[in-house]
């Protein structure tokens, strides 16, 4: 059976537009006590990708709802409005509040935009870690959303490389030898789960590792193309 | 920081109606290698709940779709239906498939329904841990639910004991010192998830723990007052 380790990188600088965000983190990883190993599941907060991808705009930062005329731009699809709240589709096919657009761990007077591809983000950090460090590891770009009909935000995959996005069980068989009806676990998403719990939203530790994950679930995938649910199989759009 | 483990629970027998649930996970956990401690969650699938709470009920074995009229009557409003699958409400306020009903992972001829009251299950099986192993721990009991938007299923929490549900992070500072705009994170969720990691599907591995988390994390709280979105604060009901 696998056991699950969850770790935090600690002692990353403050991330800047153009910084190798793979360097910092191969440096960071370095210095602690339990080094990057293969089949490690890299999880990096979106905020930092954003930063490191020059993501970040200025706002108006004496206006609270600066930030607001982003959402409609980076947005193709407003579902629904209450209040200042704004529940859209982004670009990518996410369906989140505010386009993904903060204002949380960003200097004042700028706002985070989501990263343009955040699964070729994943892609650049696990491609620059094969290459500086040798490392056969995932990688998985997290971002918080809410869920609905439920209160409490969840940190989600919004990139992944290196890990099926979703585990297909459809053959598989149960304890008691009948086919599986439930069939398709978002094993990233999951990933991106467990990862927030030694984050935590306001303690600044932008990278976890998860380690112990299922050896089958190492390959291809992504978030686009495998969790994106396409409008024409969606009941809530 | 903290650093999470996640690991199974394994040998426990195939659970039956009126089976202790805290005492085969007491006996099956004091076998392992490393038992139970103070401060674990135990997460525990709905599924050997509902078999220990005798929430079992006999289906027509050749008729695939002979569990349907129980989803209606489990349902106190359905949302969606497409072809077989129906989207409704259950008395506890979730919103998921075929009110929670499903045909794996219990005898050919079964249909296993939700527990009547999840949080009173976490609750029971944490009280009965304490009163007889002196154990204090959270237990969430998990159940597998899709996702509005995105493609796979993720496990979720439908009811807890001894943890907070939702963690209220307003109030709190980011690394820059700004009030967060997110503020609470639904951590029994993301427990849930983590927990599937090492479940499987088909592995028959029902109970899981989850060491390591925030010690500000245990207290009251449960699933149906703290995870459960009002109707009046809904978008998409």
């Amino acid at each position: 059976m696998n056991r699950i380790e969850i770790f935090g990188i600690d002692g990353l600088p403050e991330i800047g537009s153009g910084d190798d965000l793979a360097a910092l983190i191969a440096d960071a990883a370095s210095a602690q006590a339990t080094p990057l190993a293969d089949r490690d599941v890299l999880v990096v907060t979106q905020k930092i990708v954003s930063k490191a991808e020059g993501r970040i705009v200025a706002v108006d930062p004496d206006d609270p709802l600066s930030h607001k005329p982003l959402v409609e731009r980076e947005s193709v699809r407003v579902l629904r409005r209450r209040g200042d709240l704004v529940i859209s589709e982004t670009r990518h096919g996410f369906v989140c509040a505010n386009a993904g657009i903060d204002l949380s761990n960003v200097e004042r007077g700028s706002a985070a935009l989501l990263p343009e591809d955040s699964d070729r983000s994943a892609r650049r950090i696990r491609d620059a870690l094969r290459g500086r460090a040798g490392l056969d590891l995932a990688v998985i770009v997290s971002d918080t959303f809410g869920r609905t009909w439920r209160r409490g935000v969840t940190d989600v995959a919004i990139g992944s490389a290196g890990i099926s996005a979703v585990v297909d069980l459809r053959g598989s068989t149960d304890a008691h030898g009948r086919e599986l009806q439930v069939t398709e676990v978002a094993v990233v998403d999951e990933i991106a789960a467990a990862a927030e719990l030694v984050m935590g939203k306001a303690e600044g530790v932008p990278v976890a590792v998860v380690r112990g994950v299922n050896d089958a679930w190492f390959g291809d995938g992504d978030v686009r193309r495998d969790i994106v649910r396409r409008p024409a199989e969606d009941l809530f759009r």
